[in-house]
């Protein structure tokens, strides 16, 4: 018999976590629910220290993700890929930006706790944000865990930028540091 | 409402084509399979134009994977992608050559009908692959169909074989490149 479905789902905190009525106008606002459930995450023994939400054009929630690798034996299940994937399947939108009519209805940004590795990269080109809003460095998240964040273009941003997508780093940093740091402290897993 | 469930599945005529008991013993009967898979793709009208299937160690099948973005509005479902969750799904391991107590069990192989795009080239990283094979090149996929491959890093073979991924290329190539020259010609969605 073929293996034929994949389901995979956030924890059940986050519904208590989140409130999708809420508006994040800041860039540090929607940055600081990331890392709110990077550490949440962690606490609750879930998935590993990352986690990332799309916001819409009105700045609320479109959907949230963190790492789910360990819990669904999934190396897909990064925080970035949850939050597109659940967004995408809760507006019916492949590219999130871009409506049934291949209308512009964005901006959509991403906002995530650290620097996506290079599969969250990748799906990044083809999830149709507009403003790609980062805490943590790849050489924080190197430097504070054993996490490796894998290969990258060399002009990486230059890239995002030539199709459209405007990234934004050092969002609250040092607090998205600090949860890596912890994690890193303690030992987990580096999936 | 938070929106906390991702369900992908590999469409219904995928068990009638599949026979998980065969075995595929040459790097072409392995590629041919993902091209067989990506030709029937087209003709059911269930997505993309790619297809792709993990290999264990006895060259029998783990999981096959076919393009199913536009059915799931889905922008990570390609087939690779499709691939890797639902072999990691069956077999309960996140690194798929490494068992419960991290020992090498591979080699374990994907084949593809086209080489992975920017994404599925960063899932490969982490997937637990010891094998890549690649039926069309990225160049191929772009003059045959509207299709994009990202942006990858300038030296990406050399960045998978430092992390103990083979990989070959050009294996059924003519064919693979027929199926996407007939679906670049129907005039399909690129997505």
């Amino acid at each position: 018999m073929l293996y034929a479905q994949v389901h995979l789902t956030l924890p059940a905190w986050v519904h208590d976590a989140v409130d999708p009525a809420r508006a994040y106008p800041s860039d540090a606002d929607k940055v600081a629910l990331a890392i709110e459930l990077s550490k949440l995450n962690v606490e609750a023994n879930s998935g590993g220290p990352f986690g990332a939400a799309v916001f819409g054009p009105d700045d609320r929630i479109i959907a949230v993700g963190v790492n789910r690798v360990v819990p669904h034996a999934c190396s897909v299940a990064h925080a970035e890929m949850m939050a597109y994937m659940l967004a995408q399947g809760r507006t019916q939108r492949l590219r999130l930006n871009r409506d049934a009519n291949d209308n512009a209805i964005g901006p959509i940004t991403l906002a995530t706790s650290s620097q996506p590795c290079c599969q969250c990269y990748g799906a990044t080109v083809w999830a149709g944000i507009d403003r790609l809003l980062i805490g943590a460095r790849a050489a924080d998240v190197e430097a504070l865990t054993e996490f490796d964040e894998g290969p990258l273009p060399a002009d990486w941003i230059g890239e995002l930028h030539k199709r459209g997508i405007e990234v934004i780093r050092d969002v609250e940093r040092d607090a998205a540091c600090a949860v890596l740091k912890a994690y890193g402290e303690q030992g987990g897993p580096n999936y």
